[in-house]
């Protein structure tokens, strides 16, 4: 069963937004006990309808949380990544295609998803190990670079001319009519996928802040439900204050929250650097509207700052992409207005590789010859 | 204390190859019990010469094994893969950084290695979360993408003009009077790193065949030291048979092993697409024909079996680089020489991530008009 995040109406499992408000649609908050296991999922057993086999697995979940002491010495807090690079496609797409997945195992062999890149290779990956056919549609403008990555899984490549955003609600409306189950950006079983996020932190780390680079809205939602389904099973205390993290080139989450308004905006001309969070209008922005009035939060930053972002989390042994460096890059301008305090314990949630978009990086290369290399460390 | 893999001698810490024969030093075999922990770092305590400090970890380890259904029911095997490719810097190289860097923090605050990608953005990495400074000496032949994944992490890098195999006894020699401990690829402490895979493996399934990309030989020395340690600790009750595998384009040792040779000699034009393993001079090439000669075995596969194999791997989920899919590849070929059995158990070990080099890959894709999309899908 399925629960509107706007009006609560409820609907069957195979529905994918409301009808009435054209919201989208969660399954029920979960409670239960924590089990013994060495998988996520089978330690949170309790909190999923179904059961996850692991089989069905690529190895996803239960990524590093590190301390990073040289940007908590600079910034006066203390700074932890949950690093969700090390996923088997290298994204935290991947949470939430194995769980989507098992579900799509009982109604489908076709499944397909509308990406920029991340998304696109998980559920490939998946869909090729399950046996699965898919379908990946992607924009017109994706770079040819990207594909390599999605195509060698074996899927079926779709690249769609039209509006980006308006493709998400037009391949669920195809997909039911052909047969083929859609799990996108924010599909309600993706997102239950998503919440194990919030597990894994709250074993670890009574965190104060856990900052999300949000593009649908999805993984926030996900983190979110996670940690209401932990409180409500009396396992935490309190829910940290969760951050929305947008790029300044494309935030219509942050336009609306810093307007107060109740409904997100289409942003006409998406442009930024970090490609993966560039979707100018976020299927659960509004749902991510409603989380942030709870006492959450939201900003931004410039295309330069991430990149700076990009460039100081790898100083600290970490190399991700554009999308993820948002959150540093956020953290840096809510300590310096004070609103995150001195201190206090930061969660930064590092979506996806490095490897997935190198920009243009400066290095400095020194060349040397063999004969002579003792000068070359001078 | 260090011993010579071919004479035995005994050397103090700091030595990296026997002054004598010219080859390998290796800590000597530990012995021990399993701890509990969910680290492989904690559980093997008792099989490292020091504490190896979590606090120093990025999170490298522990990685999935995938069982592989369609794979294995196409080869009548029980095809298995430890999937190095979820480390933090995406390649096994990882494993035998962190355990080297807890040797180096104790001598030295300048560390440097040779490489051609994977070691270079491994030891990068850790080099700059635990602040030490680091050398990266590569070749003049490395494409410029591979140098951003590597000098993000702010490294120096050296480009050095000159024969590539002899830089790695070059860089120790100038190391030595710079102050600069060289991690090279088979470096006595790195291969301590690399042996946790072995026990890990162990943990999980009693393998009848291991399959190791081999280059340097480090790794095949440090998963064969391993199984060694859990054999005389009585904690396995047979070592499965290591299988070398290289490219047929550069294949040093195959050459020596096949022709019955007791020392490999230098590939004069190394050419294959598998990059990550085109040591044409390996530096452990002679210790690992000692251990090829116990019982084990060494096989080659052409570029494009290697590329046939790299695609195979991705329609089971796994997008790996194409030096790892040379141990499907060369699975293929003893499978059909009926030297591996049907029936049983085979482990490939995948080292590194395919996002890491992307070979041309022949994608189809077909372009769809939104407003026409359900036809796309006929």
């Amino acid at each position: 069963m399925l629960i509107c995040t706007h009006c609560g109406r409820k609907y069957p499992a195979e529905f994918l937004r409301c009808p009435i408000c054209n919201e989208p649609l969660q399954l029920p908050y979960f409670e239960g006990k924590i089990k013994k296991g060495n998988k996520v999922w089978k330690r949170f057993a309790d909190f999923y309808p179904f059961t996850l086999l692991l089989k069905n697995s690529l190895g996803e979940g239960d990524t590093p949380l590190l301390y990073l002491p040289k940007l908590s010495q600079q910034l006066k807090i203390n700074i932890y990544a949950k690093n969700e690079t090390q996923n088997p496609t290298w994204s935290f797409k991947d949470r939430g295609t194995f769980v989507a997945m098992q579900y799509v195992l009982n109604i489908s062999r076709r499944v397909g998803t509308v990406s920029t890149g991340n998304m696109g290779a998980s559920v490939a990956a998946y869909a090729a190990h399950l046996g699965v056919k898919s379908y990946i549609l992607v924009s017109k403008e994706i770079p040819e670079e990207k594909l390599a990555p999605i195509g060698i899984y074996g899927s079926e490549i779709l690249r769609v001319m039209g509006d980006y955003g308006e493709l998400y609600y037009k391949s669920i409306e195809v997909g039911k009519e052909k047969g083929i189950y859609f799990i996108n950006s924010d599909n309600p079983f993706r997102v239950e996928g998503y919440k194990s996020i919030a597990y894994e932190l709250a074993e670890k780390i009574d965190g104060d802040y856990v900052i999300i680079p949000t593009s649908s809205g999805g993984l926030f939602r996900g983190i979110h439900k996670g940690y209401v389904e932990l409180k409500r099973s009396d396992l935490i205390e309190d829910i940290p204050e969760l951050i929305c993290a947008q790029a300044a080139g494309c935030s219509p989450i942050y336009n609306a929250f810093s307007q107060g308004k109740e409904r997100i905006e289409r942003v006409e001309h998406p442009n930024t650097i970090a490609h993966a969070i560039r979707n100018p209008y976020p299927p659960s922005g509004d749902a991510v509207l409603k989380i942030l009035k709870e006492g959450n939060h939201c900003e931004i930053a410039e295309d330069h700052e991430i990149l700076e972002a990009q460039k100081e989390l790898a100083k600290d042994g970490l190399f991700v992409q554009p999308a993820s460096a948002v959150s540093l890059a956020v953290v840096k301008k809510l300590v310096a207005q004070e609103k995150i305090e001195k201190g206090t314990k930061v969660i930064l949630v590092l979506t996806g590789a490095g490897l997935k978009y190198i920009p243009p990086i400066r290095i400095n290369i020194r060349d040397c010859s063999i004969n002579d290399l003792s000068r070359c460390f001078e």
